[in-house]
């Protein structure tokens, strides 16, 4: 099992990325192949003095940029470190490919390179979140690919993220439920009316609607949604998660007391910050695709790389992909044959 | 002016809604009419010792149930305290009209009975949150009452939100952001697209788009969105607060030494808390209607009671009907007539 690392995505490529690499094939011996230009990856590995031992380079002059539009991985940027290393992935020169780079070119690498599951309409992206409330996680899916969805997309994401908690995060019969304004069948777009009906329909633990202020509290395992209303989900879960990081920091300089405090709070205050420190976790899963494609954050250090490549052989080893096809081949055996698969 | 209260909606009705408005008449100099079961209200009055002075009661003898399907208001419920309230709201009996009751039903009065200011296309729900890290609060408009909604719509409810911030919260220009998926103007659907467009040549101070994770920071005075990414977004601000503050009180309590800190902190969190606190403050606005309509929360204590009073007084003195009525007009002088008032 080879892991393949976009070698220049992020803010941090290539130093966080070659430093995680070397600590991933010292402590969980992986096999890897680094994307990137070589010349300054050999120069950056010798100045800090890292060895690239079990780590293979290819080359890739280019770089695509964050802001760059998507879809320009397959003309401008072919050849940029991401490109070459989805290409890799898509050839069998991998078994899975992590990269710290842009969220939407990902997404294009995924669908377009690697291409996706047989009967799989489209790649979502699935993020992991944890809820202390349970002490456990759940998946938010879809956290951004698809802004417009159909109700069999989302059944489908269903699918896949039941799978993925199930295979990697240990959880028995992942409760699945669809993000709704309301818990009742008839609430929502049309949307979520046709999906309800599809996933009741389903062979998953679907518990019906869940309104959006139960999902951080633990009310599902599985959080299905189209990708607009997921994204915004995410990012607001972020921003506040940052407005009361800076609310207890003001509480606790507020004055020589709280001070004293803040000393007392350090263990507990610690272990919260750690929960939900993305570094700490893998990244956000592109689920559909033929082999494990995972987004690490942007702003990833050398732990977040490492972490990153242990849940990309995490999802080999436990066969997720391998298990969504079953799924799959099961329903359209039973014949709840997918929609033909549309080209694009 | 007069404010007319739902009598028998909420968790709590009759005896907080009654200690509520009695306090408003007391503390605010307010007049009142109190809708609902005449003889349930003057019974819980006298039984909790409760002047009615200045408070005039109008018997309505049903009840509409929150779960009730909204549009019931005009049918089975017409005997409501609710429905009474808006009829009389609507043949001006009264300024103003504040319910605890369902939101939905609150929805299909403001639309249907006291109908909407001529040129605009729906009610929509503003809800006002705190922002703790600007020391100011921002709307949310719409959050709840369009689940579909066109871009005409989303530009009025930027109108309507500023309108709202700029009289009653006292925010010169209020920065009108779009809730979108990414700041460029690219993005999101069709609907976030061509709302771009219609606000970008608004008179309003659009500041573009927003992204969810900037809306708990401050980033924006009006956040505009579809009533379901609103209320998506409200829920899930509530159940991380909920989250946040179980924690925080896990850790409080975790150890002797941490229950020290708790002291410490008393002061601190209790002003945090009280931000949070929606009884402190007042309701949900249902803007477009032709008077103000207050939806305070369905567990409104008599604190709520008064402060929704409050509220409806202060919409009424700064004339925000008004003032959405003469914008209205002044952007249809100015050719960019709004799109004709479709009927329903």
């Amino acid at each position: 099992m080879r892991i393949i690392f976009d070698g220049f995505g992020g803010d941090n490529a290539p130093l966080s990325v070659i430093e995680g690499c070397a600590l991933a094939v010292k402590e969980l011996g992986a096999d890897i192949i680094l994307t990137g230009d070589e010349k300054k990856i050999a120069a950056t590995a010798e100045e800090h003095g890292i060895s690239l031992a079990g780590i293979q380079i290819v080359h890739a002059p280019d770089v695509i940029p964050m802001e760059e539009e998507p879809t320009q991985l397959l003309k401008t940027y072919q050849n940029s470190s991401m490109a070459v290393g989805f290409r890799l992935l898509a050839d069998g020169a991998g078994s899975a490919i992590v990269t710290a780079g842009s969220t939407g070119a990902a997404v294009v690498g995924a669908n377009l390179i690697v291409k996706r599951i047989r009967g799989i309409k489209r790649c979502a992206i699935g993020t992991v979140i944890p809820s202390p409330e349970t002490g456990g996680s759940y998946m938010l899916i879809d956290s951004g690919a698809n802004s417009e969805c159909r109700p069999e997309m989302l059944r489908q994401f269903g699918l896949m993220g039941s799978v993925y908690m199930e295979r990697i995060e240990g959880v028995q019969a992942p409760r699945v439920g669809l993000v709704n304004i309301g818990t009742e069948e008839s609430k929502g777009r049309d949307l979520q009316r046709e999906t309800f009906t599809l996933l009741q329909g389903s062979e998953l633990n679907f518990i019906g609607n869940v309104e959006a202020r139960e999902v951080p509290l633990g009310g599902c395992d599985v959080a299905v949604c189209d990708g607009f209303t997921g994204n915004v989900m995410l990012k607001l879960i972020e921003g506040m998660a940052k407005m009361f990081s800076h609310q207890l920091k003001g509480m606790l300089l507020h004055s020589f007391g709280t001070k004293i405090a803040a000393l007392l709070l350090k263990d507990q205050i610690s272990a919260f910050k750690k929960i939900f420190d993305s570094n700490e976790r893998g990244g956000a899963l592109m689920l559909g695709a033929r082999r494990p494609v995972i987004k690490v954050h942007g702003n990833a250090n050398a732990l977040a790389v490492k972490n990153g490549i242990a849940q990309a052989m995490s999802c080999c080893e436990n066969g997720v992909v391998e298990e969504i096809t079953r799924a799959l081949t099961e329903i359209a055996d039973a014949g709840q044959k997918p929609e033909q698969d549309t080209a694009d």
